[in-house]
């Protein structure tokens, strides 16, 4: 018979779930809601019920499924436990082991979020063909996930990755959700860029198509920046060099053959990877110049193939 | 019988090499001229005959060798292939079948030096005990070493780890030997520190015992530093201040347990580790806080050791 597996990428809002065969099909995908009452001990027993459900349903034994790759959003260790996950009211406990109790499925392995989807990214999406890549996620924050010959990287504390704190304006006053200042988020994730627009809107009088607008998003000023807008492109090119800058430094670091940028940010297209790599190549030394910039390609679902792949190889 | 292993450390001038048994006890060690003459094609089979003899005079057989390690002063691929050595006068070529074909011994592993030098330290110097380093080697240039779970990150193209050239500066007008401007190496070398220093006392009208000395050097300006001098106290923060933002990008991205500091520099002693780690801490997140910065402890022999290190797991 057919073997399946599950991946599992646990949100703050929903857990999103997918059932995957062998060769990374994916054969069906739900959510639930993430309960995060009661200090989030819900959240495990509600994924293992669903998951029982859906091999009931679809009439697969225990036996037939790999195993389940789940994603958190907080620091896992390489043995799978979770180091406090304030999103979902967790603290210190092994994931893996009390999702095998609850499923009775063994082989569970447990990744941080950000890098299960540049796993997921690697395996089917934007970094396809490559074993060694870097995925910068711009949402409200900038995550990032960072592969090494096909496995995460997790980092001596689960704190591989986290680029987005990468300090990249040594003048910059306000602080960082992090405490620090001068953080990469600060700037090229999608609040970051809509708090550069408001200030930039004050202190310049040039005329923008941004004034006219009611509700700033990283959207309209990637819109109005690709119709030429010169406030919008300034925000934009200010993006793309601090993006170019860390990903410089990133590369100095791991000398990956890609980079592929995701989250809401990337739907802006081509415009980002393109400027993104300008100022790489002009940051960069001459051995680690030439690099990939690809556009994430999964979307939501990069973090269930991430998970999947975990516990397919 | 007891077996063996080579280390070879291949420098531009001299090739270091030592004979490890299993236990990673050095029972001997000599060095041969580094031949550069003919594009550098004597120095692998001046080093087998050296190794034969070694063998011959020791009475140790063939088969008693468990293998070679060779650290090479250029970018290696994971395969054991040289790209392109300029220190050498060598192509791209695979060093590790050459070698194999010249000595008859199997087993041959290939690095860059600097991250071997990493891997010896962490067997047996400054990174005992730990699985995950980051070696930072302050000479004439500024060299890294990345080791990930016990083993050197190489990266796509064997140019990880190569740290030196992380911009640090903006503003520097001076250029780097990369062909960038503002790379750590320019402020945080034997040679950035004595350059830093002579900028400094031509613009500065500060009184300092540097003044004094007709031969300025990076052991001159820390022995200067520590006897309270303050313009050589601005330039040995200026070098942590620059080591310690580096530091904070690497962690940001591989997140160790541990940096060490080596290279000619690091005789400087604990005023060095201490200040890069004041600077590190202000520079991090609260995630990669608390890393511990160890002096090397190998000296010369660190690329031996780790030399032999790679063919002995």
């Amino acid at each position: 018979m057919e073997k399946f597996c599950f991946g599992v990428d646990v949100g703050g809002t929903t857990v999103k779930i997918g059932l995957f065969t062998e060769s990374g099909e994916l054969k069906d995908k739900w959510e639930i809601v993430t309960r995060k009452e009661e200090g989030g001990s819900l959240i495990l027993s509600d994924i293992a019920d669903s998951l029982k459900q859906k091999l009931s349903e679809k009439k697969i034994k225990n036996e037939n499924i790999y195993g389940i790759g789940i994603g958190i959003p907080g620091p896992i260790t390489a043995e799978g436990t979770v180091l406090k996950c304030v999103n979902l009211g967790w603290g210190i406990f092994n994931v893996a082991e009390e999702v095998e109790k609850l499923t009775g499925i063994s082989n569970v392995k447990v990744g941080n979020d950000a890098n299960v989807a540049a796993l997921g990214e690697m395996w089917k999406g934007g970094g396809k063909g490559h074993k060694n890549i870097v995925m910068l996620t711009l949402g409200t924050g900038v995550g990032g996930g960072i592969i090494i010959d096909g496995n995460i990287l997790t980092g001596s504390k689960g704190a591989a990755g986290e680029v987005g704190h990468i300090t990249v304006n040594y003048d910059e006053e306000d602080t960082c959700n992090c405490g620090k200042r001068g953080c990469l988020e600060q700037f090229a994730s999608a609040t970051g860029i809509v708090k550069e627009a408001k200030r930039l809107l004050l202190i310049s009088d040039k005329s923008s198509k941004l004034r006219e607008l009611q509700y700033l998003s990283a959207k309209s000023i990637f819109d109005a920046a690709k119709e030429g807008d010169e406030l919008a492109n300034e925000l934009v090119n200010q993006l793309a060099k601090y993006l170019g800058i860390a990903a410089s430094h990133i590369a100095a670091v791991v000398d990956p053959e890609a980079f592929v940028i995701g989250g809401g940010v990337s739907k802006a297209g081509e415009i980002l990877t393109t400027r993104i790599k300008e100022n790489y190549e002009k940051n960069v030394m001459f051995a680690l110049k030439n690099k990939e910039f690809k556009l994430a390609e999964l979307g939501n679902d990069a973090g269930i193939y991430g998970c999947a792949k975990m516990v397919l190889k």
